[in-house]
Protein backbone atom coordinates (compact mmCIF):
# COMPACT_ATOMS: atom_id res chain seq x y z
CA UNK A 1 0.00 0.00 0.00
CA UNK A 2 1.43 3.70 -0.89
CA UNK A 3 -0.69 6.10 -0.51
CA UNK A 4 -0.39 9.85 -1.31
CA UNK A 5 -2.66 11.77 1.22
CA UNK A 6 -3.23 15.58 1.13
CA UNK A 7 -4.34 16.69 4.46
CA UNK A 8 -6.94 19.18 3.72
CA UNK A 9 -8.00 21.92 6.63
CA UNK A 10 -8.55 20.12 10.16
CA UNK A 11 -10.65 22.89 11.72
CA UNK A 12 -11.02 20.91 15.04
CA UNK A 13 -6.99 19.87 15.70
CA UNK A 14 -5.00 22.48 17.44
CA UNK A 15 -2.54 23.07 14.50
CA UNK A 16 0.74 25.13 15.53
CA UNK A 17 1.76 27.56 13.46
CA UNK A 18 4.02 25.55 11.29
CA UNK A 19 2.33 24.40 7.71
CA UNK A 20 1.33 21.10 7.47
CA UNK A 21 3.52 18.83 6.33
CA UNK A 22 3.11 16.70 2.97
CA UNK A 23 2.69 13.07 3.82
CA UNK A 24 2.76 10.01 2.11
CA UNK A 25 1.62 6.78 4.10
CA UNK A 26 2.82 3.46 2.85
CA UNK A 27 3.75 0.07 4.25
CA UNK A 28 6.79 -0.12 6.34
CA UNK A 29 9.73 -2.17 5.43
CA UNK A 30 12.49 -3.93 7.50
CA UNK A 31 14.90 -0.94 6.32
CA UNK A 32 12.51 1.71 8.02
CA UNK A 33 13.03 0.65 11.75
CA UNK A 34 15.37 2.70 12.79
CA UNK A 35 13.30 5.92 12.00
CA UNK A 36 10.00 4.18 13.46
CA UNK A 37 12.34 3.50 16.87
CA UNK A 38 13.39 6.90 16.71
CA UNK A 39 9.71 8.09 16.52
CA UNK A 40 8.38 5.30 19.12
CA UNK A 41 11.12 5.66 21.44
CA UNK A 42 10.60 9.45 23.31
CA UNK A 43 6.77 8.33 23.37
CA UNK A 44 7.36 5.03 24.97
CA UNK A 45 9.97 6.72 27.78
CA UNK A 46 7.75 9.57 28.24
CA UNK A 47 4.74 6.89 29.38
CA UNK A 48 2.23 9.52 28.98
CA UNK A 49 -0.07 7.83 26.22
CA UNK A 50 1.38 4.45 26.09
CA UNK A 51 1.34 1.43 28.00
CA UNK A 52 4.64 -0.06 27.13
CA UNK A 53 7.01 -0.39 29.99
CA UNK A 54 9.03 3.23 29.80
CA UNK A 55 11.91 1.20 29.96
CA UNK A 56 11.13 -1.15 27.05
CA UNK A 57 14.30 -2.15 24.97
CA UNK A 58 14.81 -1.67 21.28
CA UNK A 59 14.37 -5.00 21.05
CA UNK A 60 11.15 -5.44 22.71
CA UNK A 61 9.51 -2.76 21.00
CA UNK A 62 10.28 -3.97 17.99
CA UNK A 63 8.76 -7.28 18.30
CA UNK A 64 5.96 -5.33 20.02
CA UNK A 65 5.23 -2.92 17.59
CA UNK A 66 6.24 -5.11 14.36
CA UNK A 67 6.40 -8.71 15.30
CA UNK A 68 3.23 -9.14 16.50
CA UNK A 69 1.14 -12.00 14.95
CA UNK A 70 -1.45 -10.74 11.42
CA UNK A 71 0.38 -6.78 11.92
CA UNK A 72 0.39 -4.55 9.41
CA UNK A 73 2.99 -1.51 9.89
CA UNK A 74 2.83 1.83 8.33
CA UNK A 75 4.88 4.95 8.07
CA UNK A 76 4.11 8.57 7.38
CA UNK A 77 6.76 9.83 5.34
CA UNK A 78 7.55 13.82 3.99
CA UNK A 79 7.44 13.16 0.79
CA UNK A 80 10.32 15.99 -0.01
CA UNK A 81 13.21 13.94 1.68
CA UNK A 82 11.41 10.49 2.62
CA UNK A 83 12.44 11.01 6.78
CA UNK A 84 9.81 9.63 8.99
CA UNK A 85 7.34 11.41 10.54
CA UNK A 86 5.21 8.83 11.93
CA UNK A 87 4.10 5.60 12.32
CA UNK A 88 0.56 2.83 12.69
CA UNK A 89 0.03 0.03 13.09
CA UNK A 90 -2.73 -2.39 12.92
CA UNK A 91 -4.19 -6.11 13.84
CA UNK A 92 -6.91 -8.31 14.45
CA UNK A 93 -8.36 -6.71 18.04
CA UNK A 94 -9.29 -10.50 19.05
CA UNK A 95 -8.74 -13.59 17.61
CA UNK A 96 -11.11 -15.83 15.80
CA UNK A 97 -14.52 -14.44 15.51
CA UNK A 98 -13.47 -11.27 16.81
CA UNK A 99 -10.59 -10.94 14.19
CA UNK A 100 -13.31 -8.51 12.33
CA UNK A 101 -12.54 -5.58 13.90
CA UNK A 102 -8.96 -3.95 14.34
CA UNK A 103 -7.05 -2.51 16.90
CA UNK A 104 -4.43 0.23 15.63
CA UNK A 105 -2.10 2.22 17.24
CA UNK A 106 -0.36 5.59 16.09
CA UNK A 107 3.06 7.81 16.69
CA UNK A 108 3.87 11.13 15.24
CA UNK A 109 7.18 12.16 15.34
CA UNK A 110 7.69 14.91 18.10
CA UNK A 111 8.81 18.19 16.30
CA UNK A 112 5.91 16.83 13.35
CA UNK A 113 3.03 16.92 15.94
CA UNK A 114 -0.03 19.34 14.77
CA UNK A 115 1.04 19.19 11.09
CA UNK A 116 -1.63 16.68 10.57
CA UNK A 117 0.52 13.83 10.23
CA UNK A 118 -1.93 11.64 12.38
CA UNK A 119 -4.69 12.70 11.03
CA UNK A 120 -3.05 11.16 7.54
CA UNK A 121 -2.09 8.20 9.52
CA UNK A 122 -5.12 7.82 10.62
CA UNK A 123 -7.03 7.89 7.39
CA UNK A 124 -4.31 5.50 5.35
CA UNK A 125 -4.73 3.19 8.64
CA UNK A 126 -8.67 3.40 8.37
CA UNK A 127 -8.47 2.86 4.48
CA UNK A 128 -5.84 0.09 4.89
CA UNK A 129 -7.51 -1.38 7.53
CA UNK A 130 -10.98 -1.63 5.04
CA UNK A 131 -9.29 -2.78 2.39
CA UNK A 132 -8.02 -6.08 4.53
CA UNK A 133 -11.46 -7.01 5.50
CA UNK A 134 -11.95 -5.20 8.88
CA UNK A 135 -15.50 -3.59 9.32
CA UNK A 136 -14.57 -1.95 12.77
CA UNK A 137 -11.42 -0.29 14.61
CA UNK A 138 -11.55 -0.20 18.29
CA UNK A 139 -8.78 1.44 20.47
CA UNK A 140 -8.99 -0.14 24.11
CA UNK A 141 -6.61 2.33 26.04
CA UNK A 142 -6.93 5.98 24.65
CA UNK A 143 -5.16 7.84 27.90
CA UNK A 144 -7.65 10.32 28.56
CA UNK A 145 -5.30 13.25 29.75
CA UNK A 146 -4.05 12.33 26.04
CA UNK A 147 -6.69 15.21 24.41
CA UNK A 148 -5.56 16.12 21.11
CA UNK A 149 -5.54 12.23 20.25
CA UNK A 150 -9.04 11.87 21.85
CA UNK A 151 -10.42 14.99 19.51
CA UNK A 152 -8.41 13.80 16.30
CA UNK A 153 -10.26 10.47 16.50
CA UNK A 154 -13.44 11.82 17.36
CA UNK A 155 -12.99 13.89 14.41
CA UNK A 156 -12.13 11.35 12.56
CA UNK A 157 -15.75 9.50 13.82
CA UNK A 158 -14.84 7.48 16.42
CA UNK A 159 -16.86 6.87 19.58
CA UNK A 160 -15.47 7.07 23.01
CA UNK A 161 -17.91 4.05 24.22
CA UNK A 162 -16.32 3.80 28.28
CA UNK A 163 -13.64 5.35 29.76
CA UNK A 164 -11.85 2.47 32.29
CA UNK A 165 -11.66 4.36 34.96
CA UNK A 166 -8.16 4.46 36.87
CA UNK A 167 -6.56 2.27 34.21
CA UNK A 168 -3.56 4.26 33.39
CA UNK A 169 -1.01 5.15 36.03
CA UNK A 170 -0.02 8.52 34.80
CA UNK A 171 3.41 9.54 35.36
CA UNK A 172 2.40 12.85 36.76
CA UNK A 173 -1.37 13.00 36.86
CA UNK A 174 -1.88 9.76 38.72
CA UNK A 175 -4.50 7.11 37.60
CA UNK A 176 -6.48 8.51 35.18
CA UNK A 177 -9.25 6.82 32.76
CA UNK A 178 -8.53 4.63 29.09
CA UNK A 179 -11.05 5.40 26.52
CA UNK A 180 -12.33 2.70 24.68
CA UNK A 181 -12.83 4.31 21.50
CA UNK A 182 -14.72 2.81 18.29
CA UNK A 183 -16.10 3.33 14.31
CA UNK A 184 -17.24 1.11 11.85
CA UNK A 185 -15.02 1.35 8.81
CA UNK B 1 -1.74 -20.63 46.09
CA UNK B 2 -4.51 -23.40 47.00
CA UNK B 3 -7.48 -22.40 48.72
CA UNK B 4 -10.79 -24.26 49.63
CA UNK B 5 -13.76 -22.84 48.62
CA UNK B 6 -17.23 -23.32 50.33
CA UNK B 7 -19.64 -22.52 47.41
CA UNK B 8 -22.47 -21.17 49.21
CA UNK B 9 -25.75 -20.26 48.20
CA UNK B 10 -26.12 -18.97 44.64
CA UNK B 11 -29.60 -17.29 44.55
CA UNK B 12 -28.55 -15.63 41.47
CA UNK B 13 -27.25 -17.71 39.08
CA UNK B 14 -29.27 -20.43 37.40
CA UNK B 15 -28.53 -24.29 39.12
CA UNK B 16 -29.35 -27.31 37.50
CA UNK B 17 -30.94 -30.30 40.16
CA UNK B 18 -27.35 -31.34 40.19
CA UNK B 19 -26.18 -30.80 43.49
CA UNK B 20 -23.25 -27.91 43.76
CA UNK B 21 -19.80 -29.42 43.51
CA UNK B 22 -16.78 -29.41 46.21
CA UNK B 23 -13.93 -27.39 44.36
CA UNK B 24 -10.43 -27.01 45.20
CA UNK B 25 -9.12 -23.92 43.76
CA UNK B 26 -5.68 -24.38 43.21
CA UNK B 27 -2.24 -23.14 40.68
CA UNK B 28 -2.07 -25.24 37.75
CA UNK B 29 1.05 -27.21 36.92
CA UNK B 30 2.59 -28.51 33.87
CA UNK B 31 0.98 -31.92 34.65
CA UNK B 32 -2.27 -30.60 34.46
CA UNK B 33 -2.37 -29.80 30.84
CA UNK B 34 -4.50 -32.61 29.36
CA UNK B 35 -7.31 -32.31 31.42
CA UNK B 36 -7.05 -28.40 31.30
CA UNK B 37 -7.03 -28.90 27.44
CA UNK B 38 -9.75 -31.17 27.79
CA UNK B 39 -11.80 -29.03 29.67
CA UNK B 40 -10.51 -25.48 27.13
CA UNK B 41 -11.46 -27.55 23.70
CA UNK B 42 -14.88 -27.93 23.20
CA UNK B 43 -15.56 -25.20 24.39
CA UNK B 44 -12.90 -23.11 21.82
CA UNK B 45 -13.94 -25.62 19.47
CA UNK B 46 -17.67 -24.42 19.78
CA UNK B 47 -16.79 -20.79 19.16
CA UNK B 48 -19.65 -19.15 20.99
CA UNK B 49 -17.69 -17.33 24.01
CA UNK B 50 -14.34 -16.85 23.13
CA UNK B 51 -12.26 -15.40 20.37
CA UNK B 52 -9.91 -18.04 19.92
CA UNK B 53 -10.09 -19.80 16.79
CA UNK B 54 -12.35 -22.45 16.43
CA UNK B 55 -9.64 -25.12 14.94
CA UNK B 56 -6.61 -23.86 17.25
CA UNK B 57 -4.21 -26.56 17.78
CA UNK B 58 -3.73 -28.37 21.02
CA UNK B 59 -0.49 -26.44 21.03
CA UNK B 60 -1.68 -23.07 20.17
CA UNK B 61 -4.52 -23.52 22.94
CA UNK B 62 -1.19 -24.20 25.32
CA UNK B 63 0.36 -21.52 24.10
CA UNK B 64 -2.42 -18.78 24.53
CA UNK B 65 -3.63 -20.03 28.22
CA UNK B 66 -0.39 -20.81 29.68
CA UNK B 67 2.71 -19.46 28.03
CA UNK B 68 1.84 -15.24 27.71
CA UNK B 69 3.94 -13.23 29.69
CA UNK B 70 3.11 -12.91 33.20
CA UNK B 71 -0.23 -15.08 33.15
CA UNK B 72 -1.13 -17.59 36.19
CA UNK B 73 -3.04 -20.28 35.54
CA UNK B 74 -5.77 -21.87 38.28
CA UNK B 75 -7.78 -25.32 38.14
CA UNK B 76 -10.70 -25.91 39.87
CA UNK B 77 -10.39 -29.84 40.81
CA UNK B 78 -12.93 -31.67 42.74
CA UNK B 79 -11.02 -32.08 46.10
CA UNK B 80 -12.64 -36.11 46.10
CA UNK B 81 -11.51 -37.09 42.93
CA UNK B 82 -8.84 -34.24 41.87
CA UNK B 83 -10.75 -34.40 38.48
CA UNK B 84 -10.26 -30.74 36.61
CA UNK B 85 -13.56 -29.07 36.44
CA UNK B 86 -12.25 -25.73 35.48
CA UNK B 87 -10.04 -23.01 34.67
CA UNK B 88 -8.60 -19.56 34.80
CA UNK B 89 -5.94 -17.53 34.12
CA UNK B 90 -5.21 -14.21 34.99
CA UNK B 91 -2.61 -11.41 33.84
CA UNK B 92 -2.00 -7.87 33.29
CA UNK B 93 -4.56 -6.38 30.80
CA UNK B 94 -1.60 -4.00 29.42
CA UNK B 95 1.89 -3.81 30.24
CA UNK B 96 3.37 -1.03 31.79
CA UNK B 97 0.85 1.76 33.21
CA UNK B 98 -1.66 -0.25 32.50
CA UNK B 99 -0.01 -3.39 34.34
CA UNK B 100 -2.13 -2.93 37.51
CA UNK B 101 -5.56 -3.79 35.78
CA UNK B 102 -5.96 -7.85 35.38
CA UNK B 103 -7.65 -9.56 32.61
CA UNK B 104 -9.43 -12.90 33.75
CA UNK B 105 -10.97 -16.26 31.33
CA UNK B 106 -12.70 -19.01 32.74
CA UNK B 107 -13.67 -22.29 31.25
CA UNK B 108 -15.92 -24.64 33.55
CA UNK B 109 -16.16 -28.33 32.31
CA UNK B 110 -19.44 -28.82 30.56
CA UNK B 111 -20.19 -31.41 32.90
CA UNK B 112 -19.59 -29.22 35.74
CA UNK B 113 -21.44 -26.22 34.02
CA UNK B 114 -23.93 -24.95 36.67
CA UNK B 115 -22.86 -26.05 39.76
CA UNK B 116 -20.77 -23.55 41.51
CA UNK B 117 -17.78 -24.04 39.60
CA UNK B 118 -17.65 -20.58 37.41
CA UNK B 119 -18.32 -18.51 40.89
CA UNK B 120 -15.06 -20.14 42.97
CA UNK B 121 -13.18 -20.10 40.12
CA UNK B 122 -13.79 -16.23 39.72
CA UNK B 123 -13.81 -16.16 43.38
CA UNK B 124 -10.10 -17.05 43.91
CA UNK B 125 -9.21 -15.85 41.00
CA UNK B 126 -10.14 -12.10 42.50
CA UNK B 127 -8.52 -12.90 45.71
CA UNK B 128 -5.29 -14.30 43.82
CA UNK B 129 -5.18 -11.55 42.02
CA UNK B 130 -5.49 -9.09 44.68
CA UNK B 131 -3.13 -10.52 46.22
CA UNK B 132 -0.67 -9.78 43.23
CA UNK B 133 -1.21 -6.55 43.87
CA UNK B 134 -3.56 -6.12 40.93
CA UNK B 135 -6.61 -3.26 41.46
CA UNK B 136 -9.16 -4.62 39.36
CA UNK B 137 -10.24 -6.58 37.24
CA UNK B 138 -11.25 -6.17 33.19
CA UNK B 139 -13.01 -8.83 30.67
CA UNK B 140 -12.35 -7.24 27.22
CA UNK B 141 -14.73 -9.91 25.43
CA UNK B 142 -17.64 -10.86 27.31
CA UNK B 143 -20.12 -12.50 24.52
CA UNK B 144 -22.86 -10.68 25.16
CA UNK B 145 -25.19 -14.34 24.59
CA UNK B 146 -23.14 -15.68 27.19
CA UNK B 147 -25.93 -14.59 29.29
CA UNK B 148 -25.05 -17.09 32.40
CA UNK B 149 -21.76 -16.08 32.17
CA UNK B 150 -22.97 -11.68 32.48
CA UNK B 151 -24.80 -12.97 34.61
CA UNK B 152 -22.31 -14.62 37.26
CA UNK B 153 -20.35 -11.81 36.97
CA UNK B 154 -22.70 -9.26 37.59
CA UNK B 155 -23.60 -11.05 40.63
CA UNK B 156 -19.52 -10.89 41.49
CA UNK B 157 -19.26 -7.14 41.19
CA UNK B 158 -18.34 -6.68 37.53
CA UNK B 159 -19.97 -4.00 35.82
CA UNK B 160 -20.37 -3.94 32.26
CA UNK B 161 -18.61 -1.03 31.17
CA UNK B 162 -19.84 -0.91 27.44
CA UNK B 163 -20.64 -3.04 24.65
CA UNK B 164 -18.66 -2.97 21.42
CA UNK B 165 -21.44 -3.57 18.80
CA UNK B 166 -21.27 -6.43 16.61
CA UNK B 167 -17.50 -7.27 17.47
CA UNK B 168 -18.45 -11.31 17.83
CA UNK B 169 -18.75 -13.71 14.67
CA UNK B 170 -21.26 -15.88 16.64
CA UNK B 171 -21.69 -19.51 14.15
CA UNK B 172 -25.34 -19.06 14.98
CA UNK B 173 -26.37 -15.82 16.22
CA UNK B 174 -24.45 -13.84 13.80
CA UNK B 175 -22.69 -10.78 14.60
CA UNK B 176 -23.20 -10.06 18.80
CA UNK B 177 -21.84 -7.39 20.79
CA UNK B 178 -19.06 -8.04 23.42
CA UNK B 179 -19.12 -6.45 26.99
CA UNK B 180 -16.01 -4.97 28.38
CA UNK B 181 -16.87 -5.43 31.83
CA UNK B 182 -14.69 -4.29 35.07
CA UNK B 183 -14.87 -4.13 38.91
CA UNK B 184 -12.15 -2.92 41.47
CA UNK B 185 -10.33 -5.48 43.29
Amino acid sequence: MSTLHEVGPVADVRVTSQERLPVLVRAATDADWPEIWQTLEPVFRAGETYTYPRDISEAEARAAWTGVPHVQVLVAEDPTDGRVLGTAKYLPNHPGAGSHVANASFVVAGDAVGRGVGRALAEATVDSARTDGFRAMQFNAVVETNESAVRLWQSLGFDVLTTVPAAFAHPTAGFVGLHVMHREI
